[in-house]
């Protein structure tokens, strides 16, 4: 099936990564596949790195996405922690700049507020409302919630690309503006 | 010039990256390349990485490494300036990983003890002592020290490889293991 847009949502822990990849067709929305890949059965660190760098590189080439949409906490426990997650985000956004693909990311709340309503869901009331709007079976689906929540942040960046105005941030309004030059008030 | 092994070393920083070759012929030691790539000019944070993806990749289609060694600071002031320094290293990791380049990293502590005898060592120093081990004219030297810090990590490396039971920690000890299985006792 052909698609006017693929949006490649991934939600790399160092444990877990996740990945959702959504078509859009006008405002119909396909949620292409989604899964998981389990890295805590992968002893070493750089072999975690390898095997999320070769999956988004894989996933990548064989569907094409337009634009990459990651969750990535900006808080952590400890610098150790945000360390390793920074590392297992670099290798996915490598995987995409590679090949090119703008990269948006949005924090864990953003995601729960945009799908849900609600920043402070579960990660099960966000696998619940993704499954009403994009119409899937729960029992389809990878028992991981990370996939699920892989797929929420692909929706988010969905939403977030529909407001005219361009949503939250500094990047948006750059965007916004750069797209309206005539909207810049010059004195 | 032919070498048997060439090792590239860089220090990622998210402000510069340096980067060394040192190319190797028995003892015999060359300093092939030293540079620094300025990413505080390049605002984006998207675009600084995607920088240090291409050069990485540049620099290892150019010159063929055998192996990564990366300077890396396990500990750092906050979770966030962590998060931003794991997804440089984690790009400059991925271009590696790309091509099957084994990777080692190294504490700037130990760095500075391996190449001067002394963890405390400044950065001068540390420039100082390299000049006089691989015979560089200072003047000739990139005026950034993030470039001889890169060379630096490289030196502790080969320095490290050529331990006979191979240095510190369980890698260097699994593959020791791997390397002698005879030496493993079967009870």
């Amino acid at each position: 099936m052909e698609y006017e847009k693929i949006i490649m949502g991934i939600d790399p822990g160092t444990n877990v990564m996740g990945y959702g990849l959504l078509g859009i067709n006008g405002k119909q929305l396909t949620p292409i596949v989604l899964g998981a890949i389990e890295l805590n059965k992968v002893g070493d660190h750089y072999l975690r790195l390898a095997r999320i760098y070769e999956r988004v590189t894989g996933l990548i080439a064989q569907y094409l996405p337009d634009e990459l949409a990651i969750e990535a906490p900006f808080y952590g426990k400890n610098v150790q922690s945000m360390l390793k997650l920074g590392r297992a985000q670099g290798v996915a956004m490598a995987a995409a700049l590679a090949r090119d693909i703008p990269i948006a990311e949005y924090a864990p709340l953003k995601v729960k507020q945009v799908v849900t309503g609600n920043g402070g869901a579960s990660k099960e009331q966000v696998a619940n409302m993704l499954c009403y709007i994009l119409k899937m079976e729960k029992t389809n689906l990878p028992s991981l919630l990370d996939a699920t929540d892989a797929m929420a942040v692909a929706l988010t960046h969905y939403y977030e690309s529909q407001k005219p105005s361009g949503g939250s941030g500094a990047k948006n309004w750059a965007q916004f503006l750069k797209q309206h030059p005539e909207r810049v008030f010059k004195g």
